[in-house]
């Protein structure tokens, strides 16, 4: 029947996957808890199944919860957390937009990268690695820039820094501008109240304070913003994540767009299950007690922080390397002979920091335990 | 703590997942093989760990086994099919460029949509939904169009037909143009020589031929198509599918680019491992062995079929639904009186055809058994 001959030189001959148990207490992923593995592994059904539809409503609802939002337009987007910040950059901005970027970190460094990509007058405020905007400092900005959009990361997974979002959106309606906020690494680990504070964007990923596996992001986006994107002079340049057509798909119609991942569905609906169940302001307090039970303990090891106690993340912190060593090494040995990842730092932090996360199911005290005990080890060396 | 209240009307208090066991013949997702589901299960590690590194090795190996390519650039996006689809574009498309698209149903109108979005210069060729493309028709619309790069649906998964692509790489080769290709509903089930064939980009699917869930999407580009995307005068304008990053963290740099769905990646490495030892030929072959198993059991039903024989596709196939039968109707009952899916029809065949997949793991004599016995016991109603 073939016409010709198969190469089979790339035919590799492998055993069944066999990969290490590590705890990982690096910038993400986190490990997702058991549960939510044992959904995931559940056989998948059509995309447009009744069975599917039904749970793509729960994750809305959920989502919703855990962003203490209101806005009709929340979903998960098919892809991980970086597809999710595109989709907001790209639903709302047109060639020309002037886009203010806060950037204090490697995300806010993405963010410019990325309006440039859709067209946008970037403009950037900037601050050094660790520290965040103060509302005054905002205020000149905007009246500087007069932007469509302040895009802001509330949690800057590069440098451990909480930019605090209180009065933020009143200021954005001051100045007739979205406001955008990244909340990768803060969403079920870090207090947000999306409605209160006025965002008008927001995006996350699932495999840090949520606890699930990547791949299936939740994005939200206000009345005020989809108003913005309904009056576009042009299409939205992404099909993949183009709001006008995925709305369809997740609201009444359920017009056909593409295939969901349908098994991290299955496994985000089942983390966003257990935060429920759990109740978000106890996720938040978890979240924060586990954290100062590891600053006391890295402290106790002689090992200082590197951002400020007041703005400091929950789910995300940045250890000082201490002089003379090499961070890289030190993080090598505590993954290999103690199957525990920490990440090290980016950026202008690259060899300076290490990132240690402590984000959903891994927001626990044995976590801490373990991570002590191996640094105690390491170090000691 | 907390200053502001929580809003708890959005806190659904839902039972763990319970989801209907289906075999899905439809046109995709198709159900994963159990071993497939079990890799997946695998609690997830770093998308930076050195085990997920040598990972992503094995998968970009076994991508080139089964398209039959020696392209470099031959990786996953971590997106569905419609994300790989739009990666092709992206990466070559830049304003101004005449893209020529073979339009004979749904996913060729898509992909006009998305060269659209990316500023080229469309142009297509059209013929009815379920007939394909001769050789000599391509030449004369190459003649009059000079596209920068043709593209075209190996296997149109709105219709169940398959364009040869045999010729049309030389042909391209003779016009300078790129080569593009849809391997959705063909991967891993329909023969594919992509570099005797000379095709220079070309994107698939994890959910039909490859038996995996869906989320992590084969894409692959040749050095031509290389050659072209760094020629470019402006950026990829898309950040997530930009394979200029992309290509630093599959190759030996290991840049970080995005965090990459670690679980589907596992899914994938399994069921690449799987076919690599069933052998891609024989792979091929089982698929058109259980269609034509499929096609004489609908004969016997007294059911159609709506492609002509020589270019149905072994994966996907268009049934005429019989005069004076809703379609939707029949298809509701096999999904909730047997749990097994089929599919619609698409744009303009809508309510003429029921679409059904026989791809991957269910690709089977025995799934044809439950499908006949299921439409027979239906049909009779």
């Amino acid at each position: 029947m073939l016409t010709s001959s198969i190469n089979n030189t790339t035919r590799l001959q492998l055993a069944p996957l066999k990969i290490p148990t590590r705890l990982l207490l690096g910038p993400g992923p986190s490990n997702a808890h058991p549960a939510v593995l044992q959904a995931m592994n559940t056989p998948p059904v059509g995309h447009l199944d009744p069975a599917f539809l039904g749970l793509m409503d729960e994750i809305q609802t959920l989502l919703r919860y855990v962003w203490q939002t209101e806005n009709p337009l929340t979903i998960a987007v098919s892809g991980t957390g970086t597809a999710a910040m595109e989709a907001t950059i790209a639903n709302v901005t047109e060639p020309g937009d002037v886009v203010l970027v806060g950037v204090n970190g490697y995300f806010g460094n993405r963010l410019v990268d990325m309006a440039g990509r859709y067209g946008a007058d970037v403009r950037t405020i900037t601050k050094p690695w660790g520290q965040v905007f103060a509302l005054d400092e905002l205020r000149t900005a905007l009246e500087t820039h007069r932007p469509a959009i302040l895009a802001l990361v509330n949690a800057e997974t590069s440098t451990g820094a909480r930019q605090p979002l209180e009065g933020v959106g009143d200021l954005c309606r001051e100045f007739d501008c979205l406001l955008l906020v990244d909340t990768v690494t803060s969403l079920g680990g870090v207090p947000l109240f999306l409605d209160e504070w006025k965002v008008d964007l927001a995006y996350s990923c699932s495999q840090k304070g949520l606890g699930c596996p990547p791949g299936a992001s939740p994005f939200t986006m206000s009345p005020r913003a989809v108003e913005k994107m309904q009056q576009r002079r042009t299409k939205v340049a992404n099909w993949y994540l183009d709001m006008t057509l995925l709305s369809k798909y997740w609201g009444q119609e359920r017009t056909y767009h593409h295939t969901a991942p349908i098994n991290l569905y299955y496994a985000l609906r089942e983390a966003l299950r257990l935060i429920a169940e759990e109740g978000i302001e106890n996720c938040w307090m978890r979240h924060q007690k586990n954290v100062e039970y590891l600053w006391e303990g890295l402290e106790d090891l002689g090992l200082t922080m590197h951002v400020e106690r007041e703005f400091r993340l929950p789910t995300l912190t940045t250890v000082c390397i201490p002089e003379g060593l090499d961070g890289k090494v030190i993080a090598r040995q505590v993954l290999m002979e103690h199957n525990i990842e920490i990440g090290g730092g980016l950026g202008e932090l690259a060899g300076k920091v290490w990132r240690v996360g402590l984000m959903g199911f891994n927001s626990r005290p044995e976590s801490v335990d373990r991570l002590l005990e191996a640094l105690r080890q390491v170090l000691a060396k």
